[in-house]
């Protein structure tokens, strides 16, 4: 083309560049499309494809010419009548575009990823260019051709539904076996998953067990049953009475050390000692062998759901240390939980078994993967608390991004196999799924209800003030930490929770067992170890254990949740909950039995007991899990599962609403929420709530407008000079236009794909850089000698017209988990959107809302406090990502 | 623009024109065009006016000549080169577009339901036209501005949102009491549908249970204290036993028959008397008052929160219609259930509690109203079953098409105030939500599991069964019914029923009592008047009972379903389940006691009793439920609400899930589906379950190509031209391009806001019908004289690539809830797809590949055998609602 045209280099190309730096590096791509096609067109060696080539330039010239009359370019709509008023704002996002992701930093993995894709029925590889023009229409026509996800970036849900669609409608072709299997492959790996989940789940409630009681003793007396790997519960299952148990030695006893006092004193140098040593190793086999596997893994497994890439979030070592990371943090007694890990733990194993070549199928559809994901983190629910149908909701609720009902039903198996494993595996030989699971005798009376009310807002007060706390104390281990090392962080935090622990009762036992005895009535309970059931006014004591322990709950796991360790947030603050609803519950018992006759305690039958302290706890419980997650739905289902009562359904569900409600008040985000903030997750919320932080200006005030973006043409390309231009730019991607004159858009080609098309072009067919490779229709040209990339561009992308509202862009990008966005008015391109350009609008107008008040003002406003989020958040993500991979790397 | 352009009415339009019948009119409005141009013209009493008009026009000439070049016209890409070869295929849809619907019959209505939008603040009326271009910027720009949607017509999901969000947005610049009224109105609007619900649901358990009553006796015994208002438990509440009960006489009784079998008959001739006068009642209730009282009304209302206007489906007089039928209905003893229609009645309160003024805002908004259904939809579960969360997954299970987690947590608001007002209310004077709540004393052994899935294959083959008859029934009743009149064929039905419910004591009890009593632990049941506890081989004969029950319940349930009379399926299908549940149940338990040394037997207890015949009822239940509905998740909650018992989850999981699986096997659809398929609702699933039907050609193979579309050019237009168009075409709008000759899109306009605006300049501007008309900006025409309807054109619709698959648009129509897609290419007008359009290729290709398995072929084999399904479904729907029409006209 560039031989026929008329003024063939001239500049408007330059304005189709970005206007920053990469103007210094235009015009030697576009030097170099010059001097290659010259080549081509004398070093060519055949003669009759010359002379095609020239044919069908001539073919071609007409339309082209037309296109660029001057008249068009008088048209208002031509570009250069557009003025030059987005610079800084929109630069932030070129900028952004440019972000060190695209530094392919796991370029092995990347081939790793793109290998398969050659194997499967879509590859075209060397075969791909033998096929004639028409033949070629499904491509052309279609998404186009896909090369795997680079880590870090999100994925094309429309494309890989119709991709879904595609192979189940190729699927009647296929053998009869290959249909049965693919209609049961999901449900045996849903199976595979739940039983894995169930069986892990055990495992570590067994692990962590014995390691917690390990911190006060050991079982010994070999002869009369006792085994040293037994843990205190089975060591003294023969036993009616804990305090009678023989078998069981304390540390104290073992060395003969028989004093009180000096007893006293080595058990709590030897329950400090284990619980340091233990949380220690915890953080340390996270910090040497699987940095994903620290925390609760909920933010990130909800932006992986969302539809983002994140390798290595489930692999095997991520499980491994996480599972085995959990029984060491867990039985260091800190403030943390097993059941948000559990989670990460279940969709880990969902991850490794989807890589089984059975699983094919599923493993290559990214959308798939996200469904079966989304399962398994119900059935990591389920396992966590026995609760199958509130592990469902959890995932709907919390979790997933996109949740049909397929998903639910899959989710809803997957949860109650889940269940069944762990029922069989029966970890605490009592038959019940949790340990915490308990039933009650009596109701509830309608007075009761203020006292519910009353747990519910302190449960919105727990709620917003541990995220606000957590999130200062985040922030300022970040920023200013006393230690900068992971493991002595955990150490520190571990020694300080050991010295507090060990001396309050409460808390001295591990968080499960004492949520399991505050939830209990006391009439089942047969050994009133932490002396919850005294009557009358022996209980004030009590009742101020129980508010300090709270307290002290409080602050411990607002410093523990974010260390580098496994750790959960759901069961602190269950047990948090638990700890303040009890103490309720005995202040209203007690002041029942000393004034029965107050108007309010009117319906209490007389000699009955009329306030049952343990629902309390389990109200207390609900509310404050529904303050610090913001979940609702899901917290009374998982509650009523436990407690097996219809009977407390209304009040948990009062109690959450009013908590949810406070919470919200106080903050908008939910503990995972904060963190997915903090972290700067590319999480684009798909919920309706906050719709109205969405700036209402036009979409063309916020998008890079064709002048700030790099577009390649049609035509007059050679494969030296693609290279060229992907060297310069880091853009994700690239619109392709028919001509720099009138810009009507033809498609868009991604990085990834029109690397690995170059690529492969070159290694695969031996093509010489000089070979010329073009975007539309060339039916004259030389399929062997040239390179049609139309394969590999996106010739239908979801275009908008530039008029439209940003609103209606976002709910593009929400509903229908788009990529991009190309904007176009009459035909023209005229910019483009991405979805991290709209995560950084939302995040920035949210930064801005919250900041220090700016007036609300136009698209400038809107971007111009940007630069901050963006460090902190996508680049802060990214440079820990970066330590990851060498510390894996440094692992081997 | 006539007066300038070079070939002012050469018969580019004609080909923009539909093909068909249309073609005849087309000249016409051309001419009408032409002649009142010429009008203005010569006729406009405003000289200047004049010379601006024509000095505009000049300068819009030549961009307008520019583009219509012949050069432009040769393009590859201009419509003349396109083959003409959709017509038969296409014709179907275009026909479809043309369906009465079009015939706007209730013209009346729409004209109320556009004043208020007069009212508002998006108003624009007389004001509009004030505005000089400027600042119509916005409009312009926008989605454009609305009229209310006509009944039987789809809305426009991402067109209310964005008000919604718009209105958020102003919401600071109002007082601060209307941002808390803002905030709060959602759960007062809850709050009171959820009462209201309450205490319906209430009122219909309480009537019901008299009038049922009625059928065998009355309370008489005045003095001791028995009133003839209340019904035979709380008649007898003061005895012991119902038979030693003397206030409660049965009618023979009270006629002092005493010989046995002369008070048979009798008892039986008031028995049936009663039953059928009440069903008689009920149906001439529903046929004389409210057409859409009849049915569950579930399938109805899944078509209306999937986008779709059904006007007084949720009305005054169909709630009142529906809660006395519903309590007459039941009464009757028909095989019929009131949980389903307690949906319908939720609906319909929140409905009405919307009209209030205080609501406005909400009513406003048609996506909000769906909020505020599905919401309500759960409280009206949640007081059949005494189910909230049961409700809330329900909804999002069954009914919701677009549920945010916004309108979870207002759904679990609503089900849950609903269910205290019920358990205030407490019609059953029990404490209990249900009549059927039950609690199992013991747990299952791991060899029932064997029965529980035999439980759920029956379930799924109850299932299947159950809809293929009753949809055979249900087209039997329409294709060659025996009897024409509706109230009689309930007549006979119910005569049918109460002939065989008397003698046969299982059929005899109401259902719900029925389910009460099946789902019984012998040990619970005070009164075994059903003999189900009887020992050993004595059981045979209740065994034989209960199978024939089950078989007779089935066949009368699926003649029952569909009459017109309000009838739900829920209630029925469980009373089934639990019969051959119990029967299974029974089974076992005879062959446990004859074999107890069986090897599946071994992990009994000797001496307790090992199997809980109410156990098997309640999974029987719980299948047969599953087998219908096809729902999984709901009914497991539901029916853990019901017992209360998370030892029973598992299994009835279980028994769900395959019967489930079974049904799915043996159609695709479950009971409300296939009603909303029989029905022929516009219903667009969103599910992805399906999405393999979508055929895989490009949309451009379906679409209404832009030869067969009527289209409005930008210019040349009069009010009277464009009151012809109307006119002469009944299409829902028209897409709006530049000018004929490269057709570039510049919006699309709704039929009722061409209208509107058209009949508003007209009557409240008092514009002369030769007032020129536009839809491009004319910066230079007089706004006082000239009509602009850029404001009520959509400017920005959604456009897709011409060449983009139709998986692409369907997947656009879900989830984005459009209404229609513009097809281009290269910004040029291509063709359009409406919603309709979408749902009659998907239905037309479900259609083909259930039928007689035509080879699977391009567009064309899709779509031609459509007719069938049009003319049965939509039309044949269309047909009804004009009969109901008429019907409620007649009421006045």
């Amino acid at each position: 083309m560039s031989s026929t045209h008329p003024q063939p280099y001239e500049p408007p190309e330059a304005e189709a560049s970005s206007s920053r730096n990469q103007a210094a590096h235009q015009p030697s791509i576009e030097d170099d499309i010059s001097d290659d096609d010259d080549n081509i067109l004398s070093a060519d060696p055949l003669d009759n494809d010359l002379s095609n080539r020239i044919s069908f330039k001539r073919k071609q010239k007409a339309p082209t010419a037309g296109f660029s009359l001057p008249r068009f370019l008088s048209s208002p709509l031509s570009s250069n009548s557009r003025p030059q008023s987005s610079s800084p704002a929109i630069r932030n996002i070129s900028e952004s575009r440019q972000s060190p992701y695209a530094n392919n930093h796991a370029a092995s993995d990347s081939t790793d990823a793109i290998l398969p894709y050659l194997n499967g029925p879509d590859a075209a590889g060397p075969q791909l260019d033998t096929k004639d023009g028409s033949t070629l229409d499904w491509y052309v026509e279609g998404p186009g051709r896909r090369v795997g996800y680079d880590d870090l970036t999100a994925i094309d849900w429309i494309y890989e539904y119709s991709r879904e669609r595609k192979r189940q409608r190729d699927l009647p072709y296929q053998g009869y076996l290959r249909q049965i299997w693919d209609t049961a492959e999901i449900w045996v790996l849903l199976v595979l998953t739940g039983a894995a989940s169930g069986i892990i789940a055990g495992f570590i409630d067994v692990a962590s067990d014995w390691a917690a009681d390990l911190k006060t003793g050991y079982c010994s007396n070999v002869n009369e049953g006792g085994r040293f790997y037994l843990n205190k519960t089975f060591c003294c299952q023969h036993y009616d009475e804990f305090a009678k148990c023989r078998d069981w030695r304390t540390w104290a006893e073992s060395w003969g050390v028989m004093a009180k006092g000096g007893s006293f004193i080595i058990n709590y140098l030897i329950f400090v000692l284990f619980s340091v040593l233990f949380a220690a190793c915890a953080s340390y086999l996270v910090k040497q062998f699987a940095a994903y596997a620290k925390h609760s893994g909920i933010p990130e497994l909800k932006t992986v759901l969302g539809g983002f890439v994140i390798r290595r979030f489930m692999g095997t070592w991520t499980l491994i240390i996480k599972s085995l990371g959990l029984c060491l943090a867990v039985a260091s007694g800190l403030w943390l939980g097993k059941e948000g890990p559990l989670v990460h733990v279940a969709c880990c194993c969902a991850n490794l078994f989807m890589k089984i070549p059975w699983f094919r199928t599923i493993n290559d559809n990214e959308a798939r993967k996200r469904e079966v994901l989304s399962a398994a983190a119900s059935a990591g629910i389920s396992v966590a608390f026995g609760s199958p149908i509130g592990g469902v909701l959890f995932s709907l609720e919390q979790l997933s991004y996109y949740f049909p009902d397929k998903t639910m039903w899959q989710s809803f198996v997957c949860a109650m196999i889940a269940a069944v494993s762990l029922q069989f595996f029966d970890p605490f030989r009592t038959g019940k799924l949790v340990l915490f699971q308990v039933s009650y005798h009596s109701g509830w009376h309608s007075f009761e209800l203020l006292a519910f009310v009353f747990l519910g807002v302190l449960g919105g007060l727990y709620g917003g003030l541990f995220v606000k706390l957590n999130m200062k104390v985040a922030e300022f281990r970040v920023s200013s930490p006393l230690i900068k090392n992971s493991v002595l962080q955990v150490t520190a935090i571990s020694l300080l929770t050991a010295l507090i622990n060990f001396p309050i009762t409460f808390m001295r036992a591990q968080a499960s067992e004492l949520v399991y005895i505050l939830f209990a009535e006391c009439v089942d309970i047969q050994e009133d170890s932490l002396g919850l059931c005294k009557s009358g006014r022996a209980n004030t004591g009590v009742v101020v254990l129980l508010i300090i322990a709270a307290l002290l709950g409080f602050f411990l796991a607002a410093i523990t949740f974010g260390l580098e360790i496994p750790a959960g947030i759901l069961l602190p603050s269950m047990a948090i909950g638990a700890l303040y609803g009890r103490a309720v519950g005995l202040i209203m018992e007690v002041w029942q039995q000393n004034h029965p006759s107050f108007i309010l305690f009117r319906s209490c039958e007389p000699d009955v007991p009329c306030i049952t302290p343990g629902t309390y706890a389990i109200i207390g419980a609900a509310s404050a899990l529904g303050g610090a997650t913001r979940m609702t739905v899901s917290i009374v289902v998982i509650m009523f599962e436990l407690t097996g009562a219809l009977t407390y359904v209304l009040p948990i569900m009062i109690s959450v609403l009013i908590s949810k409600w406070v919470g919200d008040a106080m903050g908008a985000r939910g503990i995972y929420e904060s963190w997915i903030h903090f972290k700067g997750y590319p999480f684009l919320d798909n919920r309706d709530d906050n719709s109205a932080e969405v700036p209402d200006v036009p979409a063309a005030q916020v998008m890079t407008r064709i002048e700030d973006l790099v577009v390649i043409t049609a035509t007059g390309h050679t494969i030296h000079s693609l290279k060229s231009l992907l060297a310069a730019h880091t853009f994700r991607g690239f619109p392709v236009i028919d001509n720099a004159h009138d810009a009507i858009l033809l498609g868009y080609i991604s990085r990834t794909e029109l690397d690995f098309a170059l690529s492969s072009a070159s290694k695969t067919r031996d093509l010489p850089a000089e070979t010329e490779a073009y975007f539309s229709l060339q039916p004259l040209s030389d399929p062997t000698t040239s390179l049609d990339l139309r394969p590999w561009m996106d010739g239908t992308p979801i275009t908008l017209n530039a008029k439209a509202s940003l609103q209606l862009a976002v709910s593009l990008f929400q509903r229908l988990g788009l990529r991009y966005v190309v904007f176009v008015e009459r035909g023209g391109l005229r910019g483009l959107l991405t979805k991290k350009d709209v995560w950084i609008v939302l995040n920035g107008e949210e930064e801005r809302r919250r900041g220090d008040g700016d007036a609300v003002g136009g698209g400038r406003g809107v971007l111009r406090r940007q630069e901050g989020a963006e460090e902190r958040g996508l680049l802060g993500a990214e440079g820990e990502g970066d330590e990851e991979e060498e510390r894996r790397e440094g692992l081997g």
